[in-house]
């Protein structure tokens, strides 16, 4: 399974770095195409191993695709938007979003997850999930409003939308916008579906 | 060109009928499949017509897709919506747009076109020419707002991200809210788009 590894002399990669030689190829790809047209054999070309070595590391391409959208957001990243007043959280959680979607590497993930949500059953569920249970839920739950999973639904559907308007589509000024504009535009809707009445 | 139409002796349909089958077998196939996946071919197949008689008929993949997810929107829905005190433009906007969403075919192409729009750079283009020229930039300076095209393009974000999120993702409870609460809740976000301070 390895060969094409142990043929590279001088180089030596552990499976430390093939993980994240195939996870990059993946990414890119899943970004660049969608899910449907990225395939096991095409992420093992660009990643310079044999097929059989994703399969080895990943199991099947929607896991591998969940290893690659798994977001950049650690439970210290949640706290901090939840720690002081509750009526700058949506300031705070603008802020965030839009900085995130600024790193190249997140946005790709963000636009492969979107992208592949609109076709693929697997990809929309694991968007949902990362929307409302990991992320929003627990968010508003944090802030003790009613109806967390409402209002996780309505902060994600205004942060994708945001990335489809903004960098997937390239609607103009707001494509062009700096964070700080555009995170102003927005923080009074998510303060409004985080703590406001609906 | 037209040969499979004459064999068809009692049926006898008329030009109009035949584009009519070929728009229909076009909508649901770039809606169920994407830009990509939809051909020429596989659309004529369904329609039951030559693959000459879709390119006679609208020339082009790209142009039949333009015909496809035309939006059934005329000035006289625009007029309505601008019509009426400023400051509840932002609810006539949501009421009409979630309304709008409920219907299975409107649904169908505003679905099939933030689908294609996520890969096809000519399907986001016309995404864009929708969601601004079309319809909310001149919304926006009917109401004499400055920062118009900025305006309909956080207008189109939450819109879009409402479809993605309600229709295309399904994220509940917001998949199976009434229109009367969904618009209830998205309303104020429109409103401030369209005539608060940014």
């Amino acid at each position: 399974v390895a060969q094409r590894e142990r043929r590279r002399p001088g180089r030596r990669p552990g499976p430390s770095n093939t993980r994240q030689a195939i996870l990059a190829a993946a990414r890119s790809q899943f970004a660049a195409s969608g899910y449907d047209r990225t395939t096991i054999r095409s992420v093992a070309e660009d990643a310079g191993v044999d097929p059989a070595l994703v399969l080895h590391f990943f199991g099947s391409k929607q896991r591998l695709f969940v290893s690659v959208v798994e977001l950049p957001l650690d439970p210290g990243a949640l706290r901090e938007l939840v720690a002081g007043p509750p009526d700058g959280v949506g300031e705070r959680v603008a802020r965030f979003a839009v900085t995130v979607f600024e790193d190249e590497d997140a946005l790709a993930r963000w636009t492969a997850m979107i992208r592949s949500a609109t076709s693929e059953p697997a990809a929309a569920q694991l968007l949902r999930e990362i929307l409302t249970e990991r992320v929003f839920v627990p968010l508003a739950q944090t802030l003790g409003v009613r109806d967390a999973r409402l209002r996780a639904g309505l902060v994600g559907s205004q942060l994708v939308g945001l990335v489809m308007a903004r960098h997937i589509v390239g609607i103009e000024p707001l494509a062009s916008l700096s964070v700080d504009r555009v995170a102003q535009a927005i923080a009074p809707t998510l303060q409004r579906y985080l703590t406001e009445p609906l």
